[in-house]
Order: C-alpha cells, then sequence, then structure tokens
C-alpha cells in the first residue's frame, strides 16, 4: 500500500503538476507576459516561489520514495538551478522515470525500516509514520502551493487539474 | 491502514489547522483588524474563501471517513453558515468528536467498498481508490489553501505549523 501511496500517487500528481504549469506557460502567452514572471511568483515574501514549490514536490517525491525503499545511493541528482519551465519539466520527466523504476516488492520492508535525515540529530521516523505524517502530506503541500501561486495570478484552474481523472468503475 | 490514513491522520491535520487559525486570530488582534476579514479572505476571486477552505476540510474528513466504513447515516450535520472563528472552531470540534468514535476494525471492508456520489451518475470507486486518490489529496488541498491565505495575509507560519510534532524515535 505504500507503494501505490507514494510511487504511483506521488507519479499521478507530477504529472498533473506538469499539466498544471502548461496551463501556466498558456495563459502567460496568451497575457504575453514571460513565464519566468509566473516562476518566480509567490504568495508571501518570505515563502517559495513557483520554481521552488516545483523543485520541492519533486525532491520529497525522490528521496521520500528512495528512503523507505533504502535506496538513497540511487537518487538521481538535481542541481537546483532551474530557470525556465522547460527545465523544470525536465526535472519533473526525470523524477517521474526514477519511480517508474520501483515496484511493490521494493517496499516489502518499508514500514519498518528507520528513515533519518542528519537534521534529526540522530533521531528516527519509522517509514510508516515517514510515510503517513511527513512525506504524503509534505508533498502536497507544495503540489498545491503551486497550483495556489498560479491560481493567484490568474491561471484558469480547478480541482480536476489537480487531482486527474479518477479511476471510476460502473 | 486506511484508518490511519484517514481517522488518525484527518485528525491531526485538523488540530493543526485549528491552531494555524488560532495564529490567524493572534494576528489580526495584533494588527487591530477583524477576524472576519481574513476568514473572507481568498487567493482569487473565484477561488473559495478561507472560512469556505476549512468547511471543506471538515467535510471530506467526515464524509470520506463515513463512506469507507459504510456509516453516512451517522455524519454529523454542518449547515455552511459559520460567520466566526469561534463558530469554525466548532465545526472542528464536532469532527474531531466523530472521528473518534472510529476504530481500526470499522475499516475491515473500507478498501472494496463502493463509494458514490449522485454526481457520478451512477458510477463509483473502490474504497480504496477513493481513499488514496481523492480524499487524501482533497483533503491536503484544502488545509494547505487555508494554510496559503492567511500567509499570503502575513500571519507568520511555517511547515512544522502544518505538519504539526512528529513521532520521532530515539
Amino acid at each position: 500500500m505504500l507503494y501505490d501511496l507514494t510511487v504511483v500517487q506521488f507519479s499521478k500528481m507530477l504529472k498533473n503538476l506538469s499539466n498544471i504549469l502548461e496551463e501556466g506557460r498558456a495563459f502567460a502567452h496568451h497575457k504575453k507576459v514571460d513565464m519566468e514572471v509566473l516562476l518566480n511568483a509567490r504568495l508571501a515574501p518570505d515563502q517559495f516561489n513557483l520554481t521552488r514549490q516545483v523543485q520541492i514536490a519533486c525532491d520529497i517525491a525522490k528521496i521520500g520514495v528512495a528512503r523507505l525503499t533504502g535506496k538513497l545511493d540511487s537518487v538521481p541528482k538535481h542541481e537546483d538551478n532551474e530557470t525556465s519551465l522547460d527545465e523544470l519539466q525536465a526535472r519533473i520527466a526525470s523524477v517521474l522515470d526514477y519511480l517508474s523504476g520501483f515496484s511493490e516488492a521494493d517496499f516489502a520492508n518499508a514500514a519498518a525500516i528507520h528513515v533519518s535525515q542528519p537534521r534529526w540529530e540522530g533521531k528516527y521516523l519509522m517509514g510508516y509514520e515517514f510515510a503517513i505524517e511527513n512525506a504524503i502530506p509534505n508533498f502536497y503541500f507544495h503540489v498545491t502551493t503551486a497550483y495556489a501561486i498560479l491560481r493567484h495570478n490568474g491561471v484558469d484552474l480547478g480541482k480536476k487539474d489537480y487531482l486527474g481523472a479518477m479511476p471510476f468503475q460502473s
């Protein structure tokens, strides 16, 4: 289940984010403003701009999955130097490609793995709690904030753009 | 696990949201503005205001859990007529009280239950997919947007206010 919650759902949401950013590009084109204006937009002076929100969403996805599966060595590196939407889209694509290499079997020990970070000073979270209380809410926070920045600037987005298609049955 | 992802984690986040709203109240008091100014704030003219974001977060939590456990008849009703922060806090408290009545055992059939809504025109989602692809991302969307509205208006909030305490071990 942690596989579905992270690899599968993070991938779906990153594709939604990619589409949302393209809506931003179309809006900028229509308004005859540089896309960089939107990429540099933020909701508060001391909050990260749109570019950084996308970078962080990507990082939470790739590093979260790597931590849960004990594969931190395999994480693709990104230098946080994207200045254009094309470069941000390439970063999203790179993370999607990385996530596509995981399977349910990689998560066999994920719930009980010890997740630690240097700034946690030797303390750790169990993988199960790391996923549910940290990685998942944190990931949605940054995707939603990216959406909110574009929405605040006038881009015509709706909840469906954020949630994506639902697997309805009948 | 769906119990932890919904009942437990939604409860934690609603408490965080309650605390975030109190930060808004303290900010309004300090700035000598009515809290209603913040409650009516929004990020875009055609996006819901802060009050509505809180109402919807509450509804996704209570109705999501009720749907997953087949207990839609037991959901507390709210008239969406809150005009003050005290009334919104009472609504959050009411949902927290409702959620506290559920246990892991209530979720025995949650993954396979058929979740439907009138506007889905007879189609349904499996409970597992409803939780992961709809209720959870939708819930975080509205909590994050509430946070973003306050942040945009100058309230001094940080990621810890949103995520809450982590169950660190050492």
